[in-house]
């Protein structure tokens, strides 16, 4: 088996931001010789798979900046500062975008997005047991969606028509496809 | 249905790098309000779940910087300037990955890998056929791997284990136990 770590020598801070920081890594590769490395530092993020009682998934659609489109994704949001506990900062992402709170929690896994260029790791938790809230937690100021329930099937035409097209949805509609008979 | 749009009032260029740009934007939002957002550019990848004929899957171990890890990912990589048809990028990829090339490519997906920060796309390709070349393009001089052919068993035992840890490759097992009767 080959040697694969690289070892760091200099760490350049690029840029610190209100949701990523930019730092450019030099280091020394298995053979001896020096590349860089451009890395994003993110927080962490949470997305919940969240099931209701008629077997259907809850969505929100919202306007992503980055890719300039509107787009249909499992409940999702970064971890913020002092929220240590992950399970915590899914149940209030899970309310403020949806207003509805889970009664069972499950972890499900914890992926990392893009690790060629970011640290970012998603917490993708499942909820059952739906109630939704009459006054639930405010959405951040800047945050405007659309929430939707849809059957499995539903959410399968909208990987097909290109509207669900992220990595995070993608695993959790595969995952209750592959669970679908124990929902 | 609530407008969800955010139009650009400003773009700030912050860094561009061997691999990413970052810019800030500031944003109109849909209540008139003004917000800033934060955003890496990416040229896109691509990544290829690659099945051999006695239906194992490949896979490249590699040190990810970003994370400090080393992983079990399916093949992939950046698209290079100049790189107009992702399938060809695909197939350079695998071949100075792993060695193989493969007779039939299918397109499977094209997801986000992260819509909250980043514009980064990675389009997923099938490829079966495979037939190892004794003479094989040549790796990236900074990359490093090892290339492992596993079983779906071996592969979710790897996701338990904590060595497969990143959405792509989740999504390449995922798809392959689904659609595991037609391999």
């Amino acid at each position: 088996m080959k040697e694969l770590i690289e070892k760091t020598i200099a760490t350049e801070q690029v840029f610190n931001g209100r949701m990523i920081d930019l730092q450019i890594d030099t280091v020394s590769l298995p053979n001896g010789a020096t590349a860089t490395r451009e890395i994003i530092r993110h927080p962490g993020a949470v997305a919940i798979l969240a099931i209701t009682a008629d077997k259907k998934m809850i969505f929100v659609e919202q306007y992503r900046k980055p890719i300039d489109r509107v787009i249909f994704e499992i409940p999702a949001g970064k971890i913020d500062a002092g929220e240590i506990e992950h399970l915590l900062t899914a149940q209030r992402e899970l309310e403020e975008e949806t207003a509805y709170r889970a009664a069972n929690w499950q972890l499900l896994t914890a992926l990392y997005t893009a690790p060629g260029f970011a640290d970012e790791i998603i917490h993708i938790y499942e909820a059952r047991g739906l109630a939704r809230q009459e006054a639930p937690l405010a959405m951040d100021v800047d945050e405007f969606l659309n929430v939707h329930t849809l059957t499995l099937t539903e959410a399968k035409a909208l990987i097909g028509e290109g509207k669900i097209v992220d990595a995070k949805t993608v695993y959790a509609i595969q995952h209750f496809e592959l669970n679908y008979n124990n929902y």
